[in-house]
């Protein structure tokens, strides 16, 4: 297995990304291409043992920044690192690609460079939720502003795909995230949707509300993107503002 | 003041009820009036010395379940505690009705007995969610299932003057909980809402995402109800879970 891994993105970029790379190049025996700044990243694999691993460089002149509208960047930067290593996926000169640069940038990359699957409308973000002994894909969080029962029936089929080839997961159980549990809950978007995975072949246990989200109950949670996002986002200000109130708590 | 107190609602009733109502009463020099069924009321209420408190009882013959259909319920129980407190607050006997029994029957028994407030389409649940270094009132967390704009606007006026004259919080800050800070993020309802509430009278501060529920940047956040809910619960859910994990931690 090969990766492309977009060294110019995520914070401290190149210096942690090819940190990163090198550790899982080991782990995991697998290949990885780094691209992005040639000479920036050779300095940095430089300072590994890195000649046994089999680590490659693949150069590409630009960076998309956090800061940047991705439509516009995807426009201008045609040789930004996202773009060039999700080339390589197109070109089946990597398997898949992994960046922890901006989000916008990285999935109009996919969207422009690679397509959609047959018979996907439109793409999702997945987020990966602890659980209580175990751990649920979240999706969408945030690909789509406003989403039709068709594209939750749709994220839902790639979810339990990808919990099951990805995840390991057997059988995935998936659920629809609402605000209450009996199939009449719900607004429009969401009573329509439960009708469409109802329907599906998917392993479909029906709906659960933001309290189970947690808990384990399903494997895979649907929603549209501007719920998806909000339930996320909120988990991660929780999680910063807990820390903080438990560190203050025990300075006193 | 005067507090009718749904006597026969929550976990524990009336038992637990009637020990926090004889508390208040002492605490906050209040009159409160039980409401429910008569005889074991008395029963609680002989446990205490109350004699030199204002708590009286209102009987009510019959109660809501949590697991009954709050729509039908109010229809088949008139004589529901639930019910015969909210017509005290009708008949100006008293001035609040508190209750810990089932929301969607405290709801419908408001806005069948009290009726909205003029300029109100829509009744709006808020719910006080703990931040950083205060608390912030976040609305509507589930009365509607489906919002239009509008009723966003109008859940952001009611939060801003219960903020004000409830929570004594001066000038309040109202923010929209939205997938992006910018004024051209969300989805179509959001949008709008945010053109409504940029253009009312009230403090509104902008768009603010899920992460800064708790930080405290806002005194109130106002959105749709499915979104609010599903916070809600995931925010309860996450709690419960994250105390189950750190007591297992601790075990070991």
């Amino acid at each position: 297995m090969k990766i492309a891994v977009d060294a110019m993105g995520g914070d401290y970029a190149p210096l942690e990304i090819v940190k990163g790379a090198v550790e899982a190049a080991r782990a995991y025996n697998i290949g990885i291409v780094l691209v992005g700044d040639e000479r920036r990243i050779g300095e940095e694999l430089a300072l590994y043992n890195s000649g046994n691993l089999d680590i490659s460089i693949m150069h590409a002149s630009e960076v998309i920044e956090m800061s940047e509208p991705p439509a516009v960047a995807l426009r201008r930067k045609k040789d930004a690192s996202i773009v060039v290593g999700t080339r390589l996926v197109k070109e089946h000169e990597a398997d898949a690609i992994v960046s922890a640069g901006s989000t916008g940038a990285a999935m109009g990359a996919a969207l422009l460079g690679l397509g959609r699957i047959k018979g996907i409308d439109r793409p999702a973000i997945a987020s990966i939720i602890p659980t209580l002994h175990s751990r649920a894909l979240l999706l969408d969080v945030g690909a789509n502003a406003e989403s039709k029962p068709a594209n939750i029936l749709q994220f839902g089929i790639m979810g339990y795909i990808y919990a099951n080839k990805i995840m390991n997961c057997q059988n995935p159980k998936v659920a629809l995230l609402n605000i209450g549990e009996e199939e009449t809950k719900g607004n429009e978007l969401y009573l329509e949707a439960y009708r469409l995975l109802k329907n599906s072949t998917i392993n479909f246990i029906g709906n659960i509300e933001g309290r189970e989200i947690t808990s384990g109950l399903a494997d895979v949670v649907v929603c549209d993107g501007f719920v998806g996002n909000v339930v996320l986002k909120f988990g991660e200000g929780l999680a910063r503002d807990l820390m903080t109130m438990i560190k203050e708590e025990l300075r006193k």
